[in-house]
């Protein structure tokens, strides 16, 4: 009932909404910051309808507290996911705009035809 | 260039995804459920495009471990969501459906005319 | 085998590492904060050998966003726990120092007489 | 003031706490476990007091939902990590006990003489 483009959309604010909240507040740093974005990747592209999701934090706002380290907050993440129902697929982004950690949606698109030769 | 139909269904998606991950794991009881419905409203509905927000905890699934209370989980999530952008409206839910806990839209609606007596 | 005064401190420090990771991320205003610390108090008082807590949320800190609301960061808290194991107590606090969230024990007491008149 | 013994119980403690907390809940397969369980402790050993971390996550218990991925959950958590504070260590755990995540000091102990050849 609900059409195909909807529900990649739907599903795509649904894996950044989820993402942002489960990984805000984790201890890193520079040297550790490839293994949590490997990590986030790893476990969105476990859930359903995620084509593609790449992950880069950004390692010029992990600043030192006095511990030495630093703390994942909203404005470092730079995501890109696709998701995909049908044959329908949405692309959609969580990157700062602003000073707020802004998600969007970049574009959404059908395959309606393959060419087989 | 994304039409207010398209965002106002992401905008759903990232509320439901966003607090089930912020709240899933608290220590909760039937006698704190209310207060954590509440908590969860008050932050869902802070945020942009939100209308309206409803969360229900099941009280039956919080039965007690061996220190007396229990831990929110996924399945205890009965949520209906309004987000708005311009004049269209999406609803959705996060519901319990053959054992896992399903984002789902309902129903997407636009008001096209206002009629004034 | 181990001690009560050390079960005591761990169980303190257990609480506030957890309600720190718990809560961080949380959408809040200066409005809904009040709402906010009575379901940090609600979810931490469930817990085995918690004896008092009190969670204060730092307003000056909640400066609005582009879209009018704040996100719970390390620094708002201002959180003292009294956790009991046996007769002997740990009082430790979550507050910020130098500009870093700092855990500290305040101080460990045991009660060892009790006046019956 | 407070004794290096009691700051090292106090430092496990927060870090267990806070690791359950902050994991809680992320999507996870028997594939991507050994992924997470090197994010843990990579987070983990960031932290100040931290010298030994080890994570192990519970494969037998990642059964997998109707999309095919589970969910970390407690229970699936054994965790071992040993903090210091000066020459005093604290060695805490994190492991299933009657069905409960239970979170409990193994022993503590200081270095109190090295002998040089």
């Amino acid at each position: 009932m609900i059409p195909d483009h909807d529900r990649a959309i739907f599903e795509a604010g649904i894996k950044l909404g989820a993402l942002y909240h489960q990984w805000v507040g984790t201890p890193i740093s520079r040297k550790s910051a490839a293994g949590v974005e490997s990590a986030i990747e790893q476990a969105v592209i476990l859930q359903p309808f995620v084509e593609v999701i790449t992950v880069r934090l950004d390692r010029n706002l992990m600043t030192e507290n006095v511990f030495g380290y630093s703390e994942l907050s909203g404005l470092m993440f730079d995501v890109e996911i696709v998701t995909r129902v049908g044959f329908t697929y949405c692309r959609a982004r969580l990157a700062p705009k602003d000073g707020y950690p802004l998600m969007q949606i970049v574009e959404c698109y059908a395959i309606t035809e393959i060419s087989r030769h």
